[in-house]
């Protein structure tokens, strides 16, 4: 088919997508190399990139290439000159830039302003709250996103409550009744685990570290064993871990060494790698999808769901302790066997912090989050009793006070930008990883591996390819053309349900109480 | 006085100061971090930039700015209500910013387009050529880029030859008249000073090595021995050394280690530091003029000047050795003494290589280059006979011929994107730092040192700091306000001249010959 008009289309959108990588490497150069006097101009040069990319996304120019396009698609398709699959997958993208379009004309440009103003005012307000402890100096510039983001979602004017709408760019169609449906089982089963907790013993009990070269050379060798090609993704270090795409043959990751906490590093590498891999398996990067909203990350909960996979359900699990714990006592380690690295992995505290909270306290953090998040845009809980709010839930629920705001409700970075709808995504990711992993084992435990427990097989024997394999297969290649549900059921044949998370709980914390 | 029009263009430069400080990013990145399958998505983000910043530059916009910012000034003076100096400052940027954009605009933007295909070409096909070790295939290539580069001297239509017309970006104002004058000196006198470097001896006889992060110490200690602030500056490794400004408050640079030349990372980033420090002393980069031409470098051949200040006067002179021997005791060299680690510093053999090449008969490998490119440019020298001529003048110079032609003339990079006119600057570079260190001398002398040799005496007591402070005061801060031969007027009092060059070398080939 002749398709001049799809071709002017991507050209367009690929001029977009090099843009925005040019942002994300300025983004990967600031948190990894960048000296600290150099923040202001950098500051400014991500502005005009951003301001660059904001132009070209809301332009009369591109409103147009999607229409002629999608009117070149139908004709073509009327003449019977389109593959059926080819008109599925440019329907979709078509739908899905006609959405992004659409959502950002439906803004004032003054309000976008605004926003960027007061995003940057929240954020600086909210370090400097946070370094005194003092919720007040940032509880205005709170009330003031809150409002914008209330008229934001005002102007956007979809089909959706205030919260729903906010969610939307992180998760695609999420509802609150949804979530109430599908978080339910665990208010009520968590706070039973949370109990079974409190009695497992194991582990060394000394404190002990590794120095920085050890942990690097383990992450290494985490990498190298997990198939990372060095020709196309390149380690860095940064005060917050994270992973980057700067292209489509180029990726990124860094880590961090916390000192006292030996195994940090080497879990954060293991989750960011997850991230990275879900990126790298993104559809056809390396041709034209890239510039594509096919080509792209469906969900933030999905983006999780995958580095969740590594993270817990390989790293920390006790097959991989008992491959990978004499490399630890190489490097140095005091452990006397599997079983002390494996509890050492898997240390089972309540605490304050959500990022530090194990997998099941973790769930905790996120009901409180959403719920107050919720009430705050919605039903009317004022700015002035968050603090309260805050940390009578943390007593409530988890059994921890907070001290001060710094330790409870100024905790996370996100609220100080205006971002809301954003924290269901992480527990959404842990759902999706433990329905994924059953998934798995159903289809790997037919095929190639016998036994109970088909992950743990892989694992012990060294073969987590076949876990990437099944991943690259099954839920990488499919970039937005479905939301994270649809995938959920497209891959497991079912809805998404908290079910096989709370059997893995389960499961994880009698295996615990038993090996020691 | 009122200076809208002037601010206007500010803002206006500033964006584009913005774009090219982006550029520098990527570079950057490309040469310290990026993973080698990422080149290709890198090439276009760079194609990108190169194409916003040459609209931005050739644009309409920008020479009505300009007019209108020169009409408000001259109205301004006319009135009294400019101050005298800040006039003169005005005056000399409005005349750089025309004159920039003159150039700009007398190119044909299909010449532009054809150069940046040929350059590419070239680029590509030297590498080839240089891996097979044979010009045959690069030859095509480089006619096309001489005829092109012809045609741009046409379209510049400057009063000036085509060689030195090509040659202005890089040494404002050149002219071959001038250079032959200049070099005439080093003619007559460098084969005299190359047969004294042959009877030298002295340093260590067995070859040694230090390990990596032992020369990475030695590198860090250097830095921070010579002012260097971690909170502006950054380090990293790339294959080739370099030095570059990412901002205001942002300089990065970069070293390399070489297994077998232990002090090949030191060296480079001695080098690197002197060019990062002409760039951390421009003028006032903290505030507007970072976007305007007086706050850039006046030439290549002054930047030199400054990387061969730091690397040649200082890090390579005896009274450094005996400060820092020890540390290279301490970091595992096998020196016996300062004078060991001296001669270590000094290498004095005529080679093929003008990277590689000593104090001595680097000079030779700028004339040879000079010569033949204005032959091929001017002369109608063919580019068959290239390597001939090339082979010939080496045998007939230094003595050495070369093997191949990847030893000869495709040794380097510039012919092969058409630069031409650039590699006088290496061989100015070093008879600046020559007259600059005489005047520093003297002015050092009457003021804070006795003694013969001030520079050294400073060094000795790890003064570095006041050779800076002068560097400071009378080099760094003038910008683009006058070309190279200008500041070394302005500072030495003289025309620069090989003399101070010439004495020089021949005070280290005696003190060479004389301490070991």
């Amino acid at each position: 088919m002749p398709a001049l008009a799809w071709k002017r289309l991507g050209d367009f959108l690929r001029e977009t997508q090099l843009l925005g990588s040019i942002q994300n490497t300025l983004y990967w150069d600031q948190n990894t190399t960048m000296p600290p006097l150099a923040s202001s101009w950098r500051g400014e040069q991500l502005s005009l990139v951003a301001k660059l990319i904001h132009a070209r996304q809301s332009s009369e120019e591109l409103y147009d290439l999607i229409l002629i396009a999608k009117n070149e698609m139908l004709e073509a398709n009327n003449l019977g000159e389109l593959d059926p699959n080819e008109l599925v997958e440019r329907s979709r993208n078509i739908e899905l830039l006609e959405q992004d379009i659409a959502r950002q004309k439906s803004l004032d440009p003054a309000l976008i302003v605004e926003l960027a103003k007061a995003k940057a005012d929240g954020y600086s307000l909210w370090q400097e709250a946070k370094k005194d402890s003092n919720f007040n100096h940032f509880a205005p510039a709170l009330r003031k996103l809150i409002a914008l983001r209330k008229e934001q979602s005002n102007q956007l004017d979809e089909p959706r409550s205030c919260w729903e709408t906010l969610a939307q760019p992180f998760e695609p169609d999420l509802t609150k009744a949804y979530l109430e449906n599908l978080f339910l089982p665990l208010r009520k089963n968590l706070p039973e685990l949370l109990e079974k907790t409190f009695v497992i013993k194991g582990g060394c009990k000394d404190p002990w570290d590794l120095d920085e070269l050890a942990q690097k050379n383990l992450c290494d060798l985490l990498l190298k064993n997990w198939g990372r090609n060095p020709a196309k993704t390149a380690l860095g270090r940064s005060p917050h871990p994270f992973s980057i795409t700067l292209g489509p043959q180029d990726f990124r990751l860094t880590t961090r060494v916390v000192p006292g906490q030996p195994l940090s590093c080497f879990l954060a590498s293991a989750h960011e790698w997850g991230h990275s891999l879900y990126e790298q398996g993104l559809p056809s990067q390396t041709h034209q999808w890239f510039a594509w909203p096919l080509g792209q990350a469906t969900s933030m909960a999905l983006h999780e769901s995958q580095s969740l996979f590594w993270e817990n359900r390989v790293a920390r699990s006790l097959a991989f302790s008992e491959r990978f714990w004499t490399n630890f006592v190489e490097a140095g380690a005091p452990l006397q066997n599997s079983f002390d690295l494996w509890h050492a992995l898997n240390p089972l505290k309540p605490g304050l912090n959500r990022v530090e909270a194990d997998e099941v306290s973790y769930g905790f953090h996120i009901l409180i989050r959403t719920d107050l998040e919720i009430a705050l845009l919605e039903q009317g809980l004022e700015v002035e009793a968050l603090p309260n709010e805050w940390n009578k839930r943390y007593s409530d629920l988890l059994g921890v006070t907070p001290m001060n705001d710094a330790e409870g409700c100024l905790q996370d970075v996100h609220w100080s930008e205006g971002q809301f709808g954003y924290f269901p995504s992480y527990l959404l990711g842990h759902l999706i990883s433990a329905q994924f992993a059953e998934a798995m084992s159903r289809d790997l435990g037919d095929i190639e591996i016998a036994g109970n427990d088909p992950i743990s097989t892989c694992i012990s024997k060294g073969k987590e390819s076949l876990l990437l394999d099944w991943l690259r297969k099954k839920v990488h290649p499919f970039g937005r053309q479905m939301n994270a549900e649809g995938l959920v059921r497209k891959v497991t044949g079912k809805s998404l349900s908290s079910t096989p998370f709370l059997n893995y709980l389960g499961d994880k914390l009698e295996k615990l109480n038993t090996f020691k």
